[in-house]
């Protein structure tokens, strides 16, 4: 434990999420004091941990309030949705102008929105905070991707900067990401994101499985080449190559797993969200499609009696080979899975979230679960262009990853491996790099049904033709 | 003109969508009453048309509703949104009980829900309905997709039976859809169908072009196949075929023609209401995205800036072969579209929307953009089956077209052209034909970061792991 901190906090909710960033918090020496609803779980929770800090647990909103020095800084970390509205109500009449509170959940933004206006009207600060790390994150350093006012964020800095993950840069995985509701908006992208990532993944070791033909020995060598590579290292691939190296007996752990993904939300609010904001994020919608189709066994059911033939690929794969042109086509899926998600982020400022990308790139270097090395070269892209936008990321694109990936998409086309969210992530780049698109055809077919009129490539004005000849 | 039908029709709203409806309603010897807010547009209306219909000419709502005998039937054309509430306000206190008000726009279904109970609350009648078919469908016969109750489909059947495209069965193009918002439901999904065709029509342009590289007169050839094969006629390959033989001296017109296609929304509805019922339609969600990101021209600009490289195809090319293949391709790609957007239907009944689907596909045989000889083979399946599900249609896919989507997918990577919406249409047949999906990879990373444990193949209960090693 390090030496006390002088800094108080109040922690509202002890299931593995709340309980951990208690834990965290007390171990950078701040005097914690903790709530939950049903008091036999602060109960457990000060049996296990009470020793290890300076706790103070609390059976109401009252007493937790009351053992708190002013200005308070309240964590939430309960349910998303109704439960939050529940606690914030509850707080609202002990609290004194000046106290904050952070809703650390996973919180879909608009309810942030709602919250944050509620609390001004009530001359109360009310912040909303992405946490991004799982229940290890959340224990050693979390990603903290808040959003509020400058003025409130400084009222809390000092209780959550020490609680953080390095950023490998010398500071700390947790800035203010933007006004109002920005730090869940963020976090909901990253989660979109994240998705994406994983969903490629997925999608990668069936390609090196079904369409190479590689045993799970040669496959968990190519995804430990790629999580061994510095440019590439991530926690995703951390945490794949110790996936796939847990055996039951002889067989892969994974290979009892059942194939149907499930979703809280998360995902699909960021789908939901792009297709609001009119950007396009091709590789978020496919990982989403891709969990609730692998759910629908109605329809697996129906498609599994055509059962369609596919030929076996004849090329004779070489293992050194694939794993520098798998490394390529990886490192590209995730800088446009990172182009994608940025592009959602710029496009949020309609919304009223003007969100510092530099700032966001730097703090999900650690902590979070898209941190990845690439976000070293993503950080300095922005910095040396200027342009804090998705588009500035398109210069780290390579030929051989271009390359690679293309090789996959046709492999795994040909093969018959299910590749969704890879040919999206590929279909998205061929969208952006062409010089010409064949939408000319959708424009020339909405005038000939619907008189939509269409603009010229050699003329100013719009045109209606007659094309019936 | 027809004989008098002794039906009456109120007409309001008399740009094209409307007008050409008030005079397919007067050419099938209706009464019909018309009026438009701005008086110039029904005076030239009246001058133009006038004379070749029972047309009566009013300059305001009550001299419209006057001019009715009840029970009125009264159909509005206006633009959705704002201006149909203004419309529905102003006549409100003017019709009777028993009157029936259709608005026959492209209704986002919310607002017709919304409407519906409005009017019900104030003891009149009211119904959304979807009409497709463009300029010439609705003077001619389009396809009309009402929703509501069973007792007011019978008030107003007289009036709009005559005036639907024949089904190509005896049939009129026109059937009560189901309760509430069914017909605007409807009429979206209709119209995110729309989109998925459309695009794939585009990219397929694009892959014989690029990818195969043939010439123009070779590509109208291959469109004309698909157009002239009896199994694949429909109203887009005929347009397709139409728009392609346009010529501006030497050049094809379709050149000059901007690729940067727009979108009014309805096609983005259908979208995000598919993420909503978390019903997977990657096809749509792929058309609505290369929509967007054809006309993000920052994106592009920066997109262009790495231009990778990519082989030119080096396999011959036998026409002959090609417009077989691209033909089973083709007629995969159709069904599987159609699949998703009925699958979408299906998953309306949670918002209310209980549909008859043998009777949406049949209404759409005629008179719609999507009408296609296909549509003979899946209402058929739906009866023969007696499952009324996009599921039904899975029997249709052949493995012809399978093999020749698939190769289609490979060519287009390598070669490096864009193809969005062909792939996602692949990645969607292969996730439902696949015995094992690499979800069990997903939640593998799941419960590793977030303890959000799995099911297993071999066992019942939840189960959970320490992954590292």
């Amino acid at each position: 434990m390090s030496s006390k901190s002088n800094v108080s906090l109040g922690v509202i909710g002890l299931s593995v999420m709340g309980s951990n960033l208690a834990r965290n918090a007390a171990s950078r020496g701040h005097h914690v004091v903790v709530y939950n609803r049903t008091t036999a779980v602060t109960e457990k929770f000060m049996a296990d941990h009470g020793a290890d800090g300076e706790f103070v647990a609390t059976k109401t909103l009252n007493e937790l309030v009351e053992a708190l020095p002013a200005p308070r800084v309240v964590l939430v970390m309960v349910k998303a949705g109704n439960p939050v509205d529940a606690v914030l109500n509850g707080l609202k009449p002990l609290l004194t102008p000046g106290d904050v509170v952070v809703d650390g959940g996973n919180t879909y933004y608009p309810d942030t929105v709602r919250r944050f206006e509620d609390y001004q009207a009530a001359g109360l600060h009310f912040m909303g905070m992405g946490v991004s790390g799982g229940e290890e994150g959340a224990l050693h350093g979390p990603s903290m991707m808040p959003g509020g006012s400058d003025k409130v964020w400084h009222l809390v800095k000092a209780v959550f900067e020490p609680m953080a993950a390095d950023d490998k840069l010398g500071g700390k995985c947790v800035a203010l990401t933007g006004p109002s509701a920005s730090g869940h908006f963020v976090k909901m992208v990253h989660n979109g994101i994240e998705y994406a990532i994983m969903q490629i993944i997925a999608e990668l070791y069936d390609i090196l499985k079904s369409t190479y033909g590689l045993t799970h020995a040669d496959l968990t060598a190519v995804f430990h080449a790629l999580r061994d590579d510095p440019a590439l290292s991530s926690f995703l691939l951390d945490i794949t190559g110790d996936v796939l190296e847990v055996y039951e007996g002889e067989a892969p752990l994974i290979d009892f797993i059942i194939d149907q993904s499930e979703q809280k939300g998360t995902g699909r609010w960021t789908a939901e969200t792009a297709l609001q904001l009119g950007v396009a994020a091709p590789s978020i919608m496919a990982a989403v499609a891709a969990r609730s189709q692998s759910g629908d066994l109605a329809l697996r059911k129906k498609g599994e009696t055509i059962r369609p033939v596919a030929p076996k690929q004849t090329k004779k794969v070489d293992l050194k080979q694939l794993i520098e042109s798998t490394k390529a086509a990886y490192q590209t899926m995730v800088i446009l899975s990172y182009i994608q998600g940025f592009e959602i982020i710029l496009a949020g400022k309609s919304l009223g979230f003007t969100v510092d990308l530099p700032e966001v790139a730097r703090i999900w270097r650690g902590g979070c679960i898209i941190q990845s090395a690439l976000l070293g070269p993503i950080t300095e892209t922005f910095k040396a262009t200027g342009d804090w936008t998705g588009k500035s990321l398109v210069s780290l694109i390579t030929q051989s990853g271009v390359t690679g990936l293309r090789q996959l998409v046709a492999d795994a086309a040909v093969t018959g491996t299910p590749a969704l969210c890879i040919m999206s992530t590929l279909g998205y780049m061929e969208q952006m790099v062409a010089t010409r698109l064949p939408q000319n055809i959708v424009q020339a077919l909405r005038d000939d049904f619907g008189a939509h009129t269409y603009r010229r490539v050699d003329k100013e004005g719009v045109f209606h033709t007659h094309w019936k000849a």
